[in-house]
């Protein structure tokens, strides 16, 4: 097999190296890039070299930013009285989507794994307990649903409830569109356990 | 909704304009992206900006190339008596992976397309004509099964025949409506193998 061109080549090993992309697409997203001009190729290029010079963690939430800190933290309509835990910075972007949630953030970078060595002291929990101060009033854990975030939930639970300072998590239930015969047992079993009155 | 960064946002943006990318698929590149190393991206962004100074076209064959004339037109073992006419790089790529072909390619750069005014002349048609030579003995079509594809396989036989060369097409084992470079090893080998004259 004779491939045409190294500099090809390359460009289609990095794209593969990226999640959910294979070969086949690949190469088809290289075929695509050498029909665009160069000025669009060259502006992608800069865009992702601008990504890791201009991305750094805000000293405050450990959300990515290019401000420190992010215009989250610093902005004055938000509620300064509830941060909310998340795992990842996409976590933030997922939450403020919904529009629902107007206080801080607070990103760990992770969760307590013990099969991949993680313990809590690689996560930024430290920095979170720093951050509680006399004014916050609620902390919400939006850890994801993985036996990892349970038991960092679980965790943080137990360190948070003795400073004197409301502990929620969001709820699990039956997600919206989902016919209830679809839903599998321990969801609707969270979803029974967490009903509401109405 | 607050976005909080707008490097970040110009990547997820870039990413988005490629095929069979969408807006979450494109965020979740970015954020893989953010966790990899600065090495890992500006190697990336390297590639990109190689790709399109370094790939040019051969002066011979049309297919996309770093050294002119590309590595298939210059290579001593390839049977300089066969060309074989594709649409696109993409499809001499998947063609060479199959192994069933030592000959040469002429890359066409499109199909005759009434619809979107694209004549025989806007293709390397003319650039064809003029490769062929006393010493070649046949030339294999392999378009895509596409309308666009037949009517130019029945233009360029109709031009080729009087030349008093063996015009062959690639057999129908490439079912219709797949693109040549989405076939399989398999197909494309069957239909090189079973080409019949025109």
């Amino acid at each position: 097999m004779i491939y045409t061109s190294e500099s090809i080549e390359r460009v289609v090993e990095y794209f593969s190296n990226l999640p959910s992309i294979g070969r086949k697409t690949a190469y088809r997203l290289t075929m695509f890039l050498l029909n665009q001009n160069s000025d669009f190729i060259e502006k992608f290029a800069q865009s992702l070299i601008n990504l890791k010079q201009n991305i750094k963690y805000c000293s405050q939430c450990y959300n990515f930013t290019e401000l420190d800190p992010c215009p989250i933290c610093r902005s004055e309509k938000r509620n300064k009285s509830i941060i909310c835990v998340v795992e990842e910075p996409a976590d933030v972007n997922a939450i403020e989507k919904t529009n629902e949630y107007h206080g801080l953030y607070h990103v760990l970078q992770g969760v307590i794994n013990p099969l991949e060595n993680i313990s809590p002291d690689d996560l930024k929990i430290r920095e979170l307990l720093q951050r509680i101060k006399s004014d916050t009033e609620e902390v919400i854990l939006a850890l994801n649903p993985s036996t990892e975030g349970e038991v960092t939930t679980q965790y943080l639970t137990k360190i948070l409830k003795p400073l004197g300072i409301k502990v929620t998590r969001i709820a699990r239930g039956v997600p919206m569109g989902l016919s209830l015969e679809f839903a599998d047992e321990a969801t609707l079993s969270r979803a029974i356990q967490g009903r509401v009155e109405v």
